[in-house]
């Protein structure tokens, strides 16, 4: 057995599970890249580059709220991201990419509260422009750009916020986004249904543990603010009050209110009879018969597409996976109706950190934002998802510190090794032979290296097959061919190298 | 055979070849996101967003010198890249990710005259920050921070450059870059040379024609100016000057020389003498004997290593391939050794336009960079290449808009259909099964679609498969299974439809 296990498909499905296969050795890829001694080389330093540490307050780092992926971090990412969009493809998406700045005025005023936590570009003559902060606004102004009136599009990449990292534990200022979107006129509630049944899918497939996707509509939201007589010019700060209930308990909501933000508290104890409620479908035909709310237009169109959701979302089997929850609010400005977010359910014992995890996947109906972009303000309704892969992304890596598992971060099938000295030449023509026959091979960038670094380089490394090339071997036109797991050696016709070491490696 | 070819591995090894299969067809593709009526929701847009036409000189678009990529696009780009990822993990390289910015001093004074193509951030208060430029010095940073002594990364993201997008035809602000690097203290040459049998195998991969990299050495450059008695003053005006040469005549960079930076006519000759030569090895011997650049230090060692690399290169099969090229500068401030740049080699009819194509890949030796960072001043001895994927990319969609070839921007398999009004539930039962069992498929969003319209959208997206469920079927407890192609429709059982149509996929 190799000194770390390499993650195969089966190991992967284990680390996305509970179960993990316990490992007590240390970390070993670590140890590799600094156990060598570093020899400064005298270079000869043609070009004048100025030494950073000449001056006086010399700091190395990332910016505030940034970190480098690590090649560990990013074997995880990656197999995250592909089971991602493997789930987009599931569902028919084509995949879009828009710059990672656009001119500034596209994203004012969508963002609500939050438009202060956009990064500005320095104005060095030419447009004003900012980095995005989303994945949706680009792909409305896209579609408003282009004229597209219906797509089912994934875009994958990374967003920038000017969140304070102190005050949001573990949020960061550049973090990626999977998004999914279908924009579009179509017969209601199916696409809405659709994105939930991805988002279970998804949630299931990375093995998160149990989920809960909570539900409402803006529409409701407004609706319940107007029949407990909120003025019409407090309905977004009140709103964004309410959206704190997953956070904070009631009272102190309902302080914030009174206290910050002047309503009455007569309306906010109305507003509390609401918003603490949550249920399955029956809760939907509870508010159907509420005196107050069923007065109201909006609100009777938001819960008629929520009894058509969960009509559809039986049929998907995602049901029971659903809450209608009338705290959701979701901070954006642009959602016009139904409103999702995924929160992971934790077992009790968990239940101190549960408010720390948060949402790992969110979206709505927003059915406006095209129609602002657009020259004569025509819109196409659209409605979406975001899974939020940072937050997933730290779980796992949680859960893998914890269990102990190496993962390996490179692919290398074969090392090819010699146990003589002036054999360079030898070993570069064939791994030379390798490479063109498409197979992943290394070797030590040394002219004599000692047989014994060699070999251990494939242990640490976790390289299956060793190809041994020596005095004996050449006169005999044969090549040593090593398992490192085994350490069987079987000796083949230099000839047939590629064809033996392909043959080993399909049995693997 | 459906409307347009679907990309299948043979069809892509024809699209990366020079013969493609003409197709007269429409852009169908582009039909179909357009041929659906608008019709425009009256969206009960509860946010108050502010629509752009109110205002006075609203466009809609992407910033200057950048562009949004389209599904099309981004199915070719993603295709590049796999092959070009899978060669860098062929030569065992491991993934790293740093943050679009960087610090704003961790960037100046590493690029030379360029530097003021850096975007820089505002300053909203704290740090002062620039988009990252390469992923060069990115690379180094992280080298530097992490105390990292020695490393095989590859890395894949974007860059951002404020050039004029007038000036240089083709070039956007923003491009993606893929850069292979080694760092580490090791015997001469021996990565160096395995950077350049990448960009060989990487320019081969993909088919883009012949092909030639040019290599030189800073150290030699740097020695030529030296004996031609070039002021030490005037070597970084001088070497950019020289890194013209592959764009305008000598006679016009000899005018810049004279003219423009203050050199002696005589001083410009002498530089001429050498710069316009270009040959394999033997003109590495010839300038081993040459009087003047013999007795410089510096010259010495850059010829010394080249042989080397030449050796090296002829075990790898391609030494052929290279051309030591005496003008060959690359403007980058941190090169110390070893520089080289791919170019395409046009056929005599399309010379023309050879200048225009510029270099694909290039990259080189920065023994220094890493030092610069580190505290104590320690460096990494460091070589690595950079392809040029996005004039790649170029070269492809243009090959692939000759040949009128259409591709795929969707995997789906299946398709879900009824020729009946109300089979909406069935409908969405039926798919989500097939989702569950990981098919990929998809249904339109209507309660009520024609049978016909359904099989058009399938002829249209080249999706190969259609199940059929109707009253009959859901009587007899069987599914119709259709092929697009064939027009071929065969009855079997509902319980066996995910094991019927895994089986047909797997066939084709």
């Amino acid at each position: 057995m190799p000194p770390f296990g390499l993650l195969h498909r089966r190991a992967w499905a284990s680390l996305f599970g509970q179960l993990l296969r316990p490992s007590g050795l240390t970390s070993l890829v670590a140890h590799i890249s600094h156990s060598f001694s570093c020899q400064v080389s005298e270079a000869v330093l043609i070009s004048q580059l100025k030494p950073h540490q000449e001056k006086s307050n010399f700091v190395i780092k990332t910016p505030k709220g940034t970190r480098d992926l690590s090649p560990q971090q990013m074997v995880v990412r990656e197999k995250i991201l592909d089971m991602v969009i493997d789930c987009f493809k599931r569902h028919g998406a084509k995949r879009l990419d828009t710059p990672a700045f656009e001119l500034k005025e596209m994203l004012t005023e969508k963002y609500g509260e939050d438009s202060g936590l956009i990064y500005d570009l320095k104005d060095q003559g030419g447009e004003l422009l900012s980095l995005r902060y989303d994945l949706t606004v680009p792909f409305a102004r896209y579609l408003a750009m282009n004229k597209v009136k219906r797509m089912k599009r994934y875009q994958v990449g990374k967003v920038w916020r000017r969140e304070s990292p102190t005050i949001v534990q573990g949020r960061y200022r550049e973090f990626c986004q999977c998004d999914f979107d279908i924009a579009g006129q179509f017969d209601p509630m199916i696409p809405d249904a659709e994105c939930l049944k991805i988002m279970c899918e998804v949630l299931s497939g990375l093995q998160l543990g149990d989920f809960l996707i909570k539900v409402n509509d803006r529409r409701i939201l407004d609706g319940i603010l107007a029949v407990c007589a909120v003025p019409q010019s407090k309905f977004h700060a009140i709103c964004s009050s309410i959206d704190k209930l997953d956070k904070i308990p009631w009272k102190d909501v309902r302080h914030e209110m009174v206290a910050k933000k002047g309503l009455a508290p007569e309306v906010a104890d109305r507003i509390g009879d609401y918003v603490q409620r949550h249920g399955g479908v029956s809760l939907v035909e509870e508010m159907f018969q509420d005196s107050r709310l069923s007065q109201n237009k909006q609100a009777l169109e938001g819960l008629g597409d929520l009894r058509l959701l969960f009509e559809y979302l039986t049929l998907f089997g995602i049901a029971e996976k659903i809450s209608f929850d009338l705290s959701l609010a979701r901070g954006l400005d642009y959602y016009t109706g139904v409103i999702y977010e995924a929160v992971l359910l934790q077992t009790p014992a968990q239940a101190e950190e549960c408010l720390n995890v948060g949402s790992v996947a969110a979206g709505g109906r927003y059915d406006g934002l095209v129609g602002v972009f657009d020259p004569k303000g025509h819109t196409v309704p659209c409605v979406g998802l975001s899974i939020g892969v940072e937050r997933i992304f730290a779980i796992l890596e949680e859960r893998m510190k914890t269990a102990g598992l190496k993962i390996r971060t490179t692919e290398t099938q074969v090392f090819v090794a010699t146990p003589q000295k002036n054999f360079l030449h030898e070993r570069l023509k064939l791994i030379s032979e390798l490479w063109d026959a498409g197979i992943k091979a290394e070797l030590l960038y040394k002219n004599n290296p000692k047989l014994l670094t060699q070999l251990h380089y494939c242990e640490h490394m976790g390289i299956p097959l060793v190809v041994i090339i020596g005095e004996q071997e050449l006169k005999e036109g044969v090549i040593k061919l090593r398992s490192v797991a085994s350490r069987e050696e079987v000796a083949i016709k230099r000839e047939n190298l590629v064809a033996e070491i392909q043959k080993k490696l399909s049995e693997s």
